[in-house]
């Protein structure tokens, strides 16, 4: 794979500085395209052999182009805050808006790439850690971002005389480290795995690019072109014609057919007596295990869904009336802000994650939009369909992280919500939340039905079940979801436990 | 001052009891009208003696209230991240937006106060930093913050029984630590220092109201219904009229009274072939101390204001040239997004800020306020002039953390400027840079002049200076523009290592 990286190609200094006006002010002109009509950011990642030439191309291209609007991020291993959520957080966190610039030296390949050259993960473990990027940056892709991958790479010789010739350098020795020349150590284990990195990772929606890193000239031409190519391709290409976002058609509910909901007895129920001791009892527990894990450093995630009405705001508050308020945030999901809307479609949920040792609680989630969006049309076919791939991926990545993860839909059937809403219209400081909207989601229940079998079928795995909740009865819906809480801290609490042996 | 707060005043639990559930319906219907039209957000302070029931009385809050628009921040000592930048750094990242509520156990009083309760820090000290903490509850009140502060009170000899009972009991001894019994053996010297901090606090805007701690019933009841009214009146007041935002009237200027411009020497220059020695030369040195700084953690804030077409733009590039892109990011400040108009001004500046061993250069910035906003009147009279006062507050703690700060105006003359704006016409690739809205600045040329000499005549300080740079020879502005920012470079890392010694 690298041989064609060793072909020893130059570029004079003649032909360099001939082209490299041209090229700048075409790499400004299409930056300036992007920034004015911000249709697409990009996320440029460079990796590759040490003291190939990474760092120095970053700086010329931010000499090219415009830095305002071009970020070079140089994450390599997560520190401080980053490291209290999953590892890929820390990438999630600098994604540059529409019309914006990033480039990532030190990118989610370092960790994986580095930790098996180590020998800490095996292949398998490299494997996996290959295809949560592959899903990863599908989702970056989808989710309008252009990826342009850069794999910098010079033979071994090569390598060694740069870092000789850095080190003998007063200027520039500081730039030779310890760890620089343990790399070069393990120049032949690094190659079989960065190729085994670039073949997986290689795909149609964001391919890798070697670059011979010998001659400066001829990698910065390279890159640089690369960009701008890259670049003036995707504004040229028709805006993409906004795929359809009809409502699907109103289904004929086949009576035979049952839904995952049908299923549920929704007359479950608790007598007021035994819901008073059981409250008391679950909410001590509860309180006990937030203190577990606040001190263990493990964090909670739980997201609430459920029919207007069902009860969400009633359960959240039973849950968090057991917590220290030090110790949690709720965080409502209603329309997304600017900064939101500017980056792809899970980076609202990413920010929101919790430290360590603290409890997020979603009133309404990620799932919206497989939900409402999907129902309403909101989101166009293709959107939520992804979007089911791209939640089980952000949930696999917090359950690997040893986040304990609950999920609720608080089921009621349609006559307990009119009786609901009736009763709502007559409670004066109730009276707000009911809307017209409100009744016109009623008419879409079979519609919002059938999404939410979709979505149990879909996105309920062994490690992130779903807790449908029958919620006719409050008693009964607000116990399951504290003891599903509590089940799911000491779960997290076992985990690390074991993790820990 | 903390007498009236060991009164013994109690209330039964059937006073408690019949007054609840009627607080709790108000309380949360303000909170709800406050969420559905967020004229403004609130911050609680809650302060006090250790055991006092702030916490608790927190969580009877969170209980009564909706938990989703409600969050406790626990803030003490900051850590990580914050503590890579000013102190208030911490509190400024988590201002809630409007329409939402915050409450904040250890607040940015905590510090002052406990440091100068162990003895680390002078009464002078002291001061200083309740001048600072007026001045930033004024800007909050200022950007449409309620601030409601509580100094919970108990007597020393139920603060030694609250403690000892905590301590016995197998459930909560986890609470009280040796930080608690510590700071109890401390009292006596708490009360005073806690005393002044309230006596020099208790402004007009922003007032403590010292609540007895003792009888939990007494305090939650005190506490929530102090919440209901403050946010009640504030609802009720008519919305302030919106102050008049007209552009200041165009003055007559007077031939006999110069400006801070109008004494600089705008041709001044620098020969080519000086110039290309010079630059390598300053730009070396800026590159080694970029790298002196990024070792030693300190942070860089580099501010560029200047006339149209006075080369901002050229002049950020040849600092960044000089930078490792690793190391530096540009912000470019233009419209701010709804959530940095959702809360008080200089927040989004606030949020900005690098991180320890980082450069952030601003591409214009916080002094928007005090120039294209007040000359175009996009700010109140009010909201400008309040603006010098917040400007020094942010750049002082800037400097006081051992930020190296620059900040320039680049200057050039009308007919240079004339001159520049023809040639922009004349190069495709620059033409996009001129509109039909910098020759309208034009004619406001003296109203800006004038925005400029005030400007400078309140926020130039001998710890932040301005520097005037006389950009009509560029060669002679970038010359200049990288001297300074190696100066304020060698001036950090000079400041920083007498602080160590």
């Amino acid at each position: 794979m690298f041989e064609t990286a060793e072909l020893g190609r130059k570029v004079s200094r003649k032909e360099y500085e001939e082209a490299v006006p041209a090229l700048r002010t075409d790499l400004l002109r299409v930056q300036n395209e992007l920034r004015l009509e911000p249709r697409f950011s990009v996320v440029m990642v460079f990796a590759g052999v040490d003291g190939a030439g990474k760092g120095e191309t970053v700086n010329t291209l931010h000499a090219w182009m415009d830095p305002r609007y071009l970020h070079a991020h140089a994450l390599g291993l997560p520190s401080g805050e980053e490291a209290e959520r999953p590892p890929m957080y820390a990438f999630w966190r600098v994604l540059p808006a529409r019309g914006r610039i990033a480039a990532f030296m030190g990118s989610w390949y370092t960790n994986p790439i580095l930790s098996r050259v180590y020998g800490e993960t095996s292949d398998a473990d490299l494997g996996a850690a290959l295809a949560r990027i592959n899903a990863f940056e599908r989702e970056l892709v989808a989710g309008d971002v252009l990826v342009l991958k850069f794999w910098f790479h010079i033979a071994k010789k090569i390598q060694k005389k740069r870092l000789k010739q850095l080190a003998k350098d007063p200027e520039l020795s500081w730039r030779v480290t310890e760890r620089d020349w343990k790399h070069f150590e393990l120049y032949d284990e690094f190659l079989p795995v960065a190729e085994r990195a670039i073949r997986e990772t290689s795909t149609g929606e964001a391919p890798w690019t070697i670059v011979e890193g010998t001659d400066r000239r001829y990698r910065e031409l390279t890159v640089g072109r690369h960009i701008l190519a890259a670049i003036a391709q995707r504004l040229e290409a028709e805006p993409a014609a906004a795929p359809a976002k009809e409502p699907p058609p109103r289904l004929e509910r086949r009576e035979d057919q049952p839904t995952i909901l049908s299923l549920l007895d929704a007359s479950k129920q608790i007598a007021p007596d035994a819901y008073a001791k059981k409250l008391r009892q679950l909410q001590g527990r509860l309180n006990r295990l937030s203190r577990d894990v606040a001190r263990k450093g493990i964090s909670g995630v739980f997201a609430f869904e459920g029919w207007d009405a069902a009860g969400k705001g009633g359960a959240i508050r039973r849950v968090t009336a057991a917590l220290d308020a030090r110790f949690y945030e709720v965080i409502p999901i209603a329309a997304p802000t600017d900064e939101e809307l500017a980056r792809p479609y899970m980076w609202r949920f990413w920010r929101q994650l919790p430290r360590a040792g603290q409890l997020t609680i979603f009133d309404r989630s990620w799932y919206g939009r497989v939900l409402v969006e999907r129902v309403e049309g909101f989101a166009s076919k293709e959107e939520w369909l992804r979007a089911y791939k791209e939640i089980n991926q952000f949930e696999s990545q917090l359950c690997e992280h040893g986040v304990a993860l609950a999920k609720f839909w608080l089921h009621i059937d349609n006559d307990e919500q009119a009786r609901r809403f009736a009763a709502r219209e007559e409670t004066s400081y109730k009276k707000y939340k009911i809307t017209a909207e409100d009744y016109r989601n009623r008419e879409k229940w079979d519609l919002y039905e059938d999404a939410v079998n979709e979505m149990v079928e879909r996105t309920s795995t062994a490690l992130t079940p779903w807790t449908l909740v029958e919620a006719n009865d409050k008693r009964h819906a607000r116990v399951k979801v504290l003891e599903t809480c509590c089940a799911a801290l000491e779960n997290a609490l076992e985990r690390a436990r074991k993790k820990r042996r």
